[in-house]
């Protein structure tokens, strides 16, 4: 598939960072921003705008914040010429103070309001402040596989009306087919004219990738991938699948395939992402993921059978 | 998706035999063999009816030959009432003697006929030879991926004369996307009026599943699954997302999960099979997986960007 519109967005370092509270070394985001930048893709999420009053320093990585001054520092150790744009996302319901500098003084380019239908109001007012302040900004609408759809649409409907640059499809759950995402996508675009659509999906079901391309298919033009699909539980689509496929001869892979090599593969003996099957469960069933995450703390974090029964028993 | 037609085969035994030269334990495929029955599966696949001439004894388990006996005795042990169809393939190009008892003799019902299109002749001899001693049989005609249409089309005009009952689509190679899946089961179903479509995909780029589930959307009715994904490299269509994707209500997937928790999670501690980068690099790059198989028996079976520069110059 080649357009030329489509961008990429690479969350290895935020949603990775779910699993490791943000604890990523600069070595190591650095490493991956140089990567990146050598591979051609259009965007970097470095982690969450967290308030430090909601979410203590002690508890959480430098991404959790991501202050401007940090991912300068990266930036200019990684000491290479690269049109890889920033991204940072702040979750716009819980959230205190929203400081940001004007985008001219910022190395961040791109600010992404992930929200709930509920809090779509948060969203937008967040979005206004950015634009505002000449970021480009996006709407990421999560869990939408549980939101009723005149909610949904209403939400869409007052964000066209804002200056979003992209709107999301996010598959927080994993739970969506490809149908649903051709529906969702349309949805979108039908409600958003002149918007960007983007599709962010997780892995629960082996799906995140083939849900991305599907997205592609009917015109979502940003698409997001971690590097060997690195993200909590199973994960997200794969950068390096996502590379393979689109056909701009911009992107590389090569780069791509030396940082797996050099930093997940090992990364992976200490925290567990991939295909698990207690979230495969929660996916089937379009469950929040964290009783998944609860279990496989548990001594019973094998007994996929148990699990599945329980989960379905709570849905009865 | 519910559509009462459509049939489930399990081909871990068969597929998963690929990756341990067929010696799985009587214990385990009796196991196998009661959860399958339990989970309301349609097809278990055993293994193959090799020649010994050809593939002898001393390197091979019993699966590599799939002697009826040997099937009876797993049965009779398995005790237990069920439905479940038992299937054998045959590599029809590469086989010696082909006896088979009749069919109201033999534990087998269903025998699948596994060729590439130059060798479609010997699978037709097989199958006309199989449906006359009263089988059900297929063709799953390999690699698709790699056959010039106008060849493929021959093939499957040849085979609509036969008495075969499901023609497979077969991405050996595990690089379709699902526009080409579309398309081929679109092609089966206009060149084979009266047969049944069936789909057997591979993983090396995640997309065995939603593959799978393509191919339904767009009428193949036989659907090919293994415990965990279990297959040679990536493997193949997760059986237990299969199943919660179907939903007739005859299947349970909780016998399923339990095989899962206890034989295949250790199982893979010793084999290695799933999301590799090489084979994906092979999937993307539509080649067989051999080059991969070789590549993560060397030293450098971690080297992925290393692979993936050769495997390219290769092409070149």
């Amino acid at each position: 598939m080649y357009r030329e519109q489509i961008k990429v967005l690479d969350c290895t370092i935020r949603d990775g960072g779910l699993i490791n509270n943000h604890y990523f070394t600069d070595e190591f985001v650095c490493f991956v921003y140089r990567a990146l930048t050598k591979s051609g893709i259009d965007y970097m999420e470095f982690g969450y705008r967290s308030s430090r009053e909601l979410y203590p320093p002690e508890d959480y990585g430098a991404w959790k914040y991501c202050d401007d001054d940090k991912i300068k520092k990266v930036i200019d150790t990684a000491d290479i010429e690269s049109d890889l744009k920033i991204s940072v996302m702040v979750d716009s319901y819980r959230v205190k103070e929203q400081e940001f500098a004007p985008a001219d003084e910022s190395p961040i380019d791109l600010i992404r309001a992930a929200t709930y239908v509920k809090y779509i109001d948060s969203a937008i007012e967040l979005i206004n402040k950015c634009h505002d302040l000449g970021y480009e900004t996006t709407c990421n609408i999560m869990a939408v596989s549980r939101e009723i759809e005149p909610d949904l649409v209403e939400a869409l409907d007052q964000l066209a009306k804002t200056p979003v640059d992209v709107v999301y499809v996010v598959d927080s759950f994993g739970a969506l087919y490809c149908e649903q995402i051709e529906y969702l996508v349309k949805l979108y675009r039908e409600h958003l004219p002149g918007k960007e659509i983007g599709i962010h999906c997780h892995n629960q079901q082996q799906l995140a990738y083939a849900n991305t391309i599907e997205g592609i298919i009917h015109d979502a033009n940003f698409v997001d991938g971690s590097l060997f699909g690195i993200g909590r539980g199973p994960g997200n689509c794969c950068l390096e699948l996502l590379i393979g496929f689109l056909k701009n001869p911009k992107f590389n892979l090569t780069p791509i395939l030396k940082v797996i090599q050099d930093y997940m593969i090992p990364m992976r003996q200490e925290i567990e992402w991939g295909y698990i099957i207690p979230y495969m469960v929660t996916g089937i069933l379009n469950e929040h993921p964290r009783s998944a995450i609860a279990y496989r703390k548990t001594d019973d974090r094998d007994k996929f059978a148990e699990f599945y029964e329980q989960m379905r028993e709570a849905q009865e």
